[in-house]
């Protein structure tokens, strides 16, 4: 599907080239532009500014916004060839261009997937009807981390929230007390321990995985017939013990965070169905086609990444929340938290030079309405605040219409405060009309104050359907790619997470009381050429406690 | 405990003059000495900076610290009286100045608490006791928002991560999947309601609640039976139908997110033990008791707030990452978050005035190692990233110490590689070690290139045992008081959080299809008053909106 490899490093070798020619951003006359006009714009909060895109509605009458801004933003995203770089995307052409590689996840979505995608799709939704059919596995442990994680924790939590009958646990973090509370009180007979790793070679999956198979195994079972497994290296996962016929692949051209649209899933399909898979990838489609085709001024993932630019960029702010007003949507923050700074967390270029402007910002946020209990104090009256995605769903899937419309209630108060703002006056004004004397309503009015004009979007769900929710990651992936080409940085690769890693495998053994002295020095990484004893790299509070917690 | 009235009201009035005078911080030149010397403070990860406290081990090593920055903070804290305002906040006097009221939590787990305190919490503990001899409630659902929420959910997962015999479910939010998610599968005869509200008001408590007796009274119950209440409003609560011997108390002087000290911990109780609180209550005064002794230099609540004010006000750090290196410890991170955005998301001081610099971050976080597959990309190679707060436990609670090996050793590595950085130097070598061409290596080299010089606290709590996490939730409070005294603002008060409210009461009439659009006139809220018709003052979008989600 990417071509043979000869191809590939071909591709590489231009797409080096085409990143070496890649103007600096802040040298362009269009960004200069851009800055200038985002800088000028009023917030227009009297204007209406909304696209009705598949599966949501984005309103960015939060934004700044105006017909000149958006000319800004157009004549941008033509300096950056985004027309280009949006079709070398969909193509799965290589944008991983620091990796040599495509990003193709919107294949496994496409209403036409090639062959082997169809085929492995089939070949587990097959697997899964066996296994409902049987009634078997009451409890499914999925161990994986990161983009091997997230995305299913956040579709189960979405569309079980009121339980299955399958009861699935998550296991993600080495940390020994998430594998002893993944697995306690659980029937090994009836559980299936599914282990995802893109690599087959995930520290934390593989451990968790080795005590869930020692868990089976002193319960005097064939931990095979109780192992599933998702991966790009089945020849890993085949030695390692799981049978070939409960490997279900994924492929190099799909990013662990972009993996939810692949057998990464096979857990959530064994909670909530294979049709919710199935509507994730319709509504995911259409969003791609929608992103595909759209004016630029219509399209939402493109407008929503120049609000994001202009933010960050431009009006300096540092974070991003993200607040949906619906509990079932907890894990969408850590879900858009993994998509967003992994891949906009990088300060360099494609060519290599820094960037000149600040990149992607902290990503953060919380079901609303809890969030008004715990930090929209500071979102409110903080000294930046953060701009704030509002996501809310249309109709309820419960039966008590009174708390619905509270809950949106509250997710448009929440926003109109942010927005609109309570001057002095009208502070001072509120406290004189709740009683308080003057010399009190002076002192305090000024307590009461909102600055207003705090941006945000708001995205409305019709309601949360597996095809909405598919078309809302959608959007969010698509508006991460589009800043990525804006900012001119590889939105694929991670070069980042590498090096803590590998400084780990060094301390690791250091803190082995079984690892002698000189292995230690060995391995005790880069710090350790520094000078003959062990990690005499290190500084001093690392050296600390490395001798410390030392066992 | 608080005196009468009278006494409250002349305590007030002085308070204010107090308050009056207090000087604008960036007018003080202990400030502008502050400030240069935290500037132009190299990081001196060389030099070992720790603190042994009650229940942990503080080490500042990777934050600035010298002997001319310590001296400028303990001028700039003296400048800032903070000995007496730490006397204060100690002694129950009124530290709340804007709403009149002390912050008196310390009292909550002082060795000698006043009989009052001593007497309710004996009766938590026997009423606790006679439900555990008649192996009462399987289920304890638990209803709350904000402080009357977090505190528990911490304690019980921090404890109770491998299951107690009591399954306790959490409902905060008004959103009605959540109560819904929270009933579901439960044997109501067996299952207790726990109503806790601190006002008896509190919406989403109150509606949730009453499904919650819906759901117990079409089971054929009397809910009264299944229902207990903790609240500063008893007669409120007998109001609403909860029996007299099932309510439990706190006070006025007790703030939300510092009302896990009271009876607000019921649940944690039921789930995890009394002994549970007594530890969290040891380790806590234990704390106080620190945190009003030991000099400046060696107090650690107040060395990480003068770390917090310099990375913050003076180095310009947005967001403050926690980022416990234990999966027990998740929702430290929602805790902590409410602690101090309440607390320092202001920007006025006590006077009144600007504050002139940026006060309260945004706090955000994730457990380690999964914060490592979610977003510490940004942390190494973002624009900016964050400050970060690790936190491990020495010994694990569980038996596989190659577990609890990698797990510490990935904290100190990560920790490592954000003060150490990465040259493009040694990126560049790097790349020509793994077999590179110099080309190759050559661009892609300053994507592997790390900042380093990432400012950091490490805290080391001997084990997750009450007592510690006890003393590292009150290290937080401290840290947070003493902030708020630097920069001179009230953290006990949270006027932001009163505007959206008011607005959402408008809305909800407005959405109501039953209520008539006179009526909704009338409770447009503030905006109506520019106009005749319903909600004439809403900005386009609020008001399209509200016309399109009303039922």
């Amino acid at each position: 599907m990417t071509g043979d490899s000869a191809d590939l490093h071909s591709a590489a070798m231009s797409d080096r080239l085409a990143a070496d020619t890649l103007a600096p951003l802040t040298g362009l006359p269009e960004w200069k532009r851009f800055a200038l006009v985002a800088q000028t714009c009023a917030s227009r909060t009297g204007v209406l500014d909304l696209i009705e895109a598949p599966g949501l509605t984005l309103d960015s009458s939060g934004q700044r916004h105006s017909p000149e801004l958006m000319a800004a933003g157009e004549a941008l995203l033509r300096a950056r060839d985004f027309d280009t770089q949006r079709a070398r995307l969909l193509a799965g052409e290589i944008v991983n261009v620091t990796e040599d590689r495509a990003a193709w996840h919107t294949l496994l979505r496409a209403p036409e997937a090639p062959p082997e995608v169809q085929a492995e799709r089939e070949r587990m939704d097959a697997w899964v009807q066996r296994a409902d059919a049987g009634r078997r596995w009451r409890h499914v442990v999925h161990v994986g981390i990161g983009g091997s994680d997230w995305g299913v924790r956040l579709a189960v939590t979405a569309f079980g929230y009121a339980g299955t009958w399958r009861d699935v646990r998550f296991v993600a973090n080495i940390d020994g007390h998430a594998i002893e509370g993944g697995l306690a009180g659980l029937d090994p007979r009836e559980t299936l321990v599914v282990l995802v790793s893109k690599s087959f070679t995930t520290a934390e999956t593989l451990e968790n995985g080795a005590r869930a198979r020692e868990w089976l195994m002193a319960s005097g079972l064939d931990p095979a017939a109780h192992l599933a497994a998702v991966t790009a290296r089945p020849d890993r996962a085949r030695a390692w013990g799981v049978p070939e016929n409960q490997i279900f692949q994924l492929w190099d051209w799909v990013g662990g965070r972009f993996s939810l649209w692949s057998a990464v899933s096979l857990s959530t399909a064994l909670a909530v169905g294979v049709e919710v898979l199935e509507g994730l990838r319709a509504g995911a489609a259409a969003m791609d086609a929608h992103f595909a085709q759209a004016p630029l001024a219509e399209n939402a993932p493109v407008r929503m990444a120049l609000a994001g630019v202009a933010n960050r960029s431009v009006l300096g702010q540092g974070s991003l929340n993200i607040a949906p007003y619906d509990s079932r949507l907890a894990n969408l923050v850590p879900y858009i938290q993994q998509l967003d700074m992994e891949s906009l967390g990088k300060s360099v270029d494609v060519a290599g030079r820094p960037v000149g402007v600040p990149t992607g910002p902290a990503v953060w946020g919380m079901p609303g309405t809890d969030a008004q209990h715990t930090f929209f104090q500071w979102m409110h009256q903080g000294s930046d605040g953060a701009p704030v995605d509002f996501i809310l769903c249309r109709e309820a899937d419960h039966h008590w219409p009174a708390h619905h419309r509270q809950l949106l209630a509250n997710c448009l108060a929440q926003r109109e405060a942010l927005m609109r703002g309570k001057t002095l006056a009208q502070a001072h004004a509120e406290c004189l009309a709740e009683g308080m004397d003057e010399a009190r309503a002076a002192w305090l009015a000024p307590h009461r104050v909102h600055p207003g004009g705090r941006p945000n979007h708001l995205i409305a769900l019709p309601r949360l359907s597996p095809y909405s929710l598919g078309a809302l990651l959608a959007l969010y992936e698509h508006r991460v790619f589009t800043q990525g080409v804006i900012w001119g940085i590889d939105p694929f690769d991670q070069w980042g997470v590498e090096y803590g890693k590998i400084l780990a495998r060094g301390i690791i053994a250091e803190l082995d009381p079984a690892v002698s002295q000189a292995h230690r020095a060995d391995a005790a990484g880069p710090g350790s050429s520094a000078g003959g004893r062990p990690g005499a790299g290190h500084d001093a509070s690392t050296r600390h406690w490395i001798d410390r917690l030392r066992g």
